[in-house]
């Protein structure tokens, strides 16, 4: 029985052995590639992607395919089954929508325009950038009338990312979120601002930090037969196995938090990853569902356990045998130290009280420039009116201001709001999850476990078989929510520090 | 012009893109691996490699050759093409000789066969391995006449990693070894027992060798923007791509020459990776040519330099910085510590100068086993006997004696001459390369880049090209001779240290 789909399972097994040999060859190029060996890689990679965009969209594909739908049809698939068809039906029409010749004059543009980027922000000279730009906002404008969209063309760019969303109930969603997040994030600011921290300082050695690191990984549940730490210059989690999740930070001997926060929220994707189920790895139900769900795990972890006061209650007497120059500190100042509320230029650098700011201002754009309602050329101006008006200062450059991410560069446009979608999702999710009062308990001593086995049973074990609104709404009983994250926010910026 | 020569030059610079690839999951198994993703990683190697043996045994292969070979008969191939063509027919015709089933047989005979072989080992017991040797030999056998070979069918083993290579000429030469050989270790095994050395004390910190192992293997020419150095408990050399050649050592608290040393052994096989024809990466011509000539290459920068005075006289300072424990120690006391001679049951703790006489045993022992002349239950006493009767001494046990070494469980019968091969080969290219005064005065001062250059030019340039023998008679004007290596045994052991 099922013969037809076992097929397609077994043919998506085999591309998923090529894809996980890319996501190491990956790794390797982050960790450990020799630098004159960048173009073998490149080489090597751009073979084996060939391979596999063949094998996902070939002939063999569409036959088992429309094989396995046909069995379904007649016979009684399980639920998984029936949301795997759909996922691989999805991914075949998606990629065949778009003309060989597109996806590598997008391809070749998007390299053209990360050089242009890099020497723009450099020369904090938008001119530079803006012809880029506008050819890849014309490319992805046309993409989306290839993919088709319901309502507005960005649906379709937004899709790529954040699967079954609509631009719509995005905008709702932030327009909720827009006012209160610009009253907290202000009040939070004020509030800091009269009452300010004590700074961390160094040095804090990098074996201590790495060491900490390690316990902390472990003691949120981070398998380490299954996954490991290594250090790279811009952090980031990758799988290369269904028990082989891999993650990376980078450490600052001034500031220990920073390496360790870092390294909680890439542990955050990677327990997600660890709790995807093995047995279904390379199918839609052994895969992430979307980066808003994902995101959300990656913050769960490093905000609501990492930034509270239960996990410093267990964690500062073993900061503080590590780094001596912790010991006449008490808990309370380090919290302070760590949920300090703090207007910045720089998304990456912003705290969690102001960091939705930066993403609405960025959606807006987007929404703005795919609909034709602004051009390129107008993004300056309107990135530092919208800037003046939520944070309440100016930038003093582009670099600072619109040229400061890379995303827009590597044809991204549609993936910002899904760290806003994280954020929202794992206060969300935090919320429900600890309404067990035993969770709850547990939480506040600092045992993650009953709140990983939540996660575990009701995102990771899911993989991509519910849409991820369905599985918000599984999990939590509600679709994406703003309330939970405004209320947390309130809680941490507005009560507890 | 060369049209199907350069339609063949490209299947095999697409297969190199995939056994390169191979190549990194190999070297990320066994320094970074998370222990449970060994399974997986298991299937995409041999995912790959059914892919690539595909690839190298296909009808588009053998088109290919055989479409180059006509072109080749009709115009003026030169010397690397005529060559590569030759390879590629060697290659192709020893591979389809074999039928997949005795393929596949092997393989897991082999598999069984490690797993009895270190049972064996554990337990002491020749028994529990022997029934699994047996096997490995008869299909060694059975291999051996379906390849085909002139004289014996030893020579067909042999000539897997010795190209060319005919038994009767190995053992002609290490007939002449032998006397000599067993005379001079007895000498210098003698000198050292009646002059003791000064021993190492540790803790030699392991963060002061890898800085040591570093500057020496930058020093020797090892390109670190083309390779790196990690740790593994069995060093090796890999090749990654052509600009990207791996080593791998390890560290002992209490010694640091084993690693360093180690080190520059792996690097010597490096330089060798490092030096040849980048462009022709994946081709015969851009590969090492055999066994016996890459182990000459890291035998001459562990042995011939990293033991030398020269060498100690430019770096032992430096030693004394890093490990003040050294610093009462006079160059004389080192050296004389680094090249005492003692006879062991083990091959690899073997010295300089007793190490050859465990590759005669085991030369003499495989070809009477392939020849029928012994048979695999007489091991052991066959073993005991030749032990006893070169070094003077009888192994304790067998996992001390003919159970140590992993390479018949391996399936690798015909490998262990290439050792003394390499050894031979080493001091022969080392006493040409000398000649040049100019060169053995940079080597006096520890000026290494004048031999590098006479290597890079009469050895690693030729890649594939000619075949070993050639190759050591064009680079020294003679086929191997071992007169070089007894001659710098003795000027070692017994006339300077």
């Amino acid at each position: 029985m099922n013969i037809a789909y076992q097929k397609l399972v077994s043919l998506n097994k085999e591309i998923s052995l090529l894809t996980s040999t890319a996501s190491c060859l990956g790794w390797d190029q982050e960790t450990y590639l020799p630098k004159k060996s960048i173009q073998h890689r490149a080489d090597q990679l751009s073979y084996l992607s060939g391979k596999i965009h063949a094998l996902n969209t070939g002939d063999d594909f569409r036959t088992k395919l429309e094989a396995a739908e046909k069995e379904a049809q007649q016979g009684e698939p399980n639920h998984t089954q029936t949301a795997n068809l759909r996922e691989w039906r999805h991914q075949l029409e998606k990629s065949n929508k778009l003309p060989q010749e597109l996806v590598e004059k997008s391809s070749q543009c998007s390299s053209l325009a990360k050089a242009a980027w890099s020497d723009a922000r450099q020369k904090n000279d938008f001119t530079i950038f803006a012809p880029h730009l506008t050819e890849l906002v014309n490319l992805a404008k046309e993409k989306a009338e290839l993919w088709g969209y319901e309502d507005e063309p960005y649906d379709a760019l937004l899709g790529c990312y954040e699967r079954g969303a609509k631009t719509a109930d995005i905008a709702n969603i932030f327009d909720k979120l827009r006012p209160q997040i610009i009253e907290t994030a202000r009040a939070a600011v004020g509030r800091s601002k009269s009452n300010p921290a004590r700074q961390l300082i160094g040095p804090f050695p990098i074996d201590a930090q790495k060491r900490l690191n390690q316990e902390v990984a472990k003691s949120i549940g981070f398998d380490f037969d299954a996954g490991r730490v290594d250090t790279t210059t811009h952090p980031f989690c990758t799988t290369l196995g269904p028990q082989d999740i891999r993650l990376t930070t980078r450490y600052y001997e001034d500031d220990f938090t920073a390496s360790l926060f870092g390294m909680m929220h890439e542990a955050g994707h990677g327990l997600y990853e660890q709790g995807l189920p093995a047995s279904d790895f390379g199918l839609p139900s052994g895969n992430a569902v979307s980066l808003g769900i994902h995101e959300s795990q990656s913050l769960l972890w490093e905000a609501h356990v990492g930034r509270s006061r239960g996990f410093w209650n267990k964690w500062f007497s073993r900061a503080q045998e590590l780094f001596p120059q912790l010991r006449d500190w008490t808990v309370d100042e380090f919290l302070h130290t760590i949920n300090q509320a703090q207007y910045s230029l720089i998304r990456v650098d912003a705290d969690e009280a102001t960091y939705d700011l930066h993403i609405l201002l960025r959606f807006q754009i987007e929404r703005q420039i795919i609909n034709g309602e602004i051009s390129v050329n107008d993004i300056p101006s309107v990135w530092n009116d919208h800037f003046k008006e939520m944070f309440g200062i100016t930038p003093d450059s582009d670099t600072n201001g619109c040229l400061q991410d890379i995303h827009w560069s590597m044809d991204g446009l549609g993936y910002f709001p899904t760290y806003t979608l994280g954020n929202l999702n794992a206060s969300q999710l935090f919320s429900a999850a600890t309404k067990d009062t035993s969770i709850r308990e547990a939480f506040e001593h600092a045992d993650y476990s009953p709140l990983l086995s939540w996660m575990r049973a009701n995102i990771h074990a899911h993989g991509s078989t519910h849409l991820p609104q369905d599985l918000m709404k599984l999990a939590t009983g509600e679709t994406t929510n703003p309330e939970y994250h405004l209320a947390h926010l309130k809680r941490r910026f507005l009560t507890e520090s």
